[in-house]
């Protein structure tokens, strides 16, 4: 089986690819070809040295996405993307990227089909970004996507586009809108959701973090881990259970930053939390406010999605990830 | 006040013209200039010769839109669109007419803005075929967007095209996703929802009409009438009103086909009812099942939208309008 990962440099795409070579047939056969692409060359795993062909690409630039689809893969993971903060501050590189770049793609493959039938997985990496304020207290899966950023109207967007290539025979796609991803291995960035992670993350290495806003605030979280089993499960699903409808929020956990603190404090100790210093921002405060925080994924967990139940355990995933086991 | 029509050669479009022809300051403001542009070159009213530059034009070409933003109407009405089933037939035709000209449109004015402000209002005509079954007994104004055609995809990315370029601030836009409208003047044509017209403005004409499915069969309309009204009343609307969610599910009667014909007979007699021809047709049948059949259109109505409320006047305005006021 060929496999193609686009934004195979990216944190979710890099842990794709090294569960993919750490646990062979895990999409049912063996992967015997990989091409790995991201705007800069991904990294490959040791295991996948022999079969994977690393590349540096702009999905978006002409030919790239032809390239791609020429050489017919069957499962197409595809998570590039430009982030929120940039797609709101540059207009035209986020529409080019997140709407045109995955455009081409889907019409490479429509493409590619017309000359002798291809027509293979397709897994989107969408947001709940798609999802703007005001809210219901659980989103339920047949909430309308109304986005209040331009990321959130691209991965709409790019959702509309996927349903209507698999309802017309060109790919079977799934799309799956990724809950904010927790604990974020790495340093702490600049991302005003950045925090959520680096309460967490930070003290469990003996350092000190940033909390900007207060801890009755809520949202919704899954580990790095439950996210790479997300595309892993949607790889293989039998779609016809999914009918016309392709776009499927997936399971998370719906937890107060003061939830988070606690589980830290159950984990780690009182000497973790004491690490976390309270610098209210009003300006995040406010962002965060506009944010979901709770749904109702039943759709997905129908199907077999899962994530975490505890922040206790999404804490111990991160320990045992990256930390080697031990904190 | 500059208005600029696209789409003015069609019936609703044509209708709108002549509407802001027949009563001056309709808009608030005299109109002083009428850009008229469709694939044809639009009729222009008696009363507008002066003022009025018809086109013939295909939005999607290059140059085009960029023509019509240079000319910097304060007002855009964009109606043009490739119909349902010609965007099914033909998928490279639907998405470059219909996604690609809409979005050349909204970029040219976004471009136009960069060298000296201009946020012109643009009214956009979307469909109820942005939603695809299985629905809810009445579709509500949260409810999500599912296409289950390529023109319904294409309306859907335009909505969110058009929200997320009037919160940039590059215009000032809103959506009306128009109910199916009744009774259309002309000819009896092949759409699937031709009968809907048909087995009303045929026998109001002393001619036989088909019905080729049963009595039972619910569907969600507005007159044309209504259409204009629709239009005019969003091109002046208060958007602080509205705030971000700029697509709203137009008011219409929810009816049966039983109730068409009920409504015929009160209007125009058995004689008139004797003329539909019941001849079942499966595939038009199976076609109109999967539209939906009535909606809760509340947040329209709170602003002021308004149809009608009974077949009876749906035929009466048709009589109105078409007939010379009598059969």
């Amino acid at each position: 089986m060929h496999v193609l990962v686009i934004g195979a440099a990216g944190m979710v795409g890099r842990k794709l690819v090294e569960r993919l070579a750490a646990e062979e047939g895990l999409l049912g056969v063996g992967v015997s070809r990989l091409s790995l692409v991201d705007i800069v060359e991904p990294p490959v795993p040791a295991a996948f040295t022999e079969i994977a062909t690393p590349m540096a690409m702009d999905l978006s630039a002409p030919g790239s996405a032809e390239k791609l689809a020429a050489a017919r893969p069957d499962i197409v993971f595809h998570l590039a993307a430009i982030v929120s903060g940039e797609a709101e501050a540059d207009f035209e590189k986020g529409y080019r990227v997140n709407l045109d770049g995955t455009r081409a793609l889907f019409e490479a493959i429509r493409l590619e089909g017309q000359t002798e039938p291809y027509r293979p997985r397709v897994v989107f990496a969408s947001s709940i970004a798609v999802f703007g304020a005001p809210f219901p207290d659980r989103i339920g899966d047949e909430f309308f996507a109304t986005p209040l950023t331009s990321y959130g109207t691209q991965k709409a967007i790019a959702e509309l586009l996927l349903s209507d290539y698999s309802r017309r025979g060109f790919f079977d796609g799934v799309g799956l809108r990724l809950p904010t991803i927790c604990i974020r291995p790495g340093k702490p960035n600049k991302a005003a959701s950045g925090f959520f992670s680096n309460i967490l993350r930070e003290p469990l290495a003996g350092q000190e973090a940033v909390l900007p806003v207060e801890e009755d605030v809520r949202h919704w979280f899954a580990s790095p881990r439950a996210a790479v089993g997300f595309f892993i499960h949607a790889a293989t699903l039998d779609l016809s259970r999914v009918g016309p409808r392709r776009n499927l929020t997936m399971p998370g956990l719906s937890a107060l930053v003061g939830e988070q603190i606690a589980a830290l404090k159950r984990v780690a100790g009182e000497k973790a939390v004491k690490l976390i210093r309270h610098e209210p921002d009003p300006t995040i405060r406010a962002i965060v406010a506009g944010w979901p925080t709770n749904f109702d994924a039943r759709r997905a967990e129908g199907l077999g999605f899962a994530a975490e139940n505890s922040f206790d355990d999404i804490i111990r995933i991160h320990i045992e990830d990256e930390l080697g086991g031990a904190i």
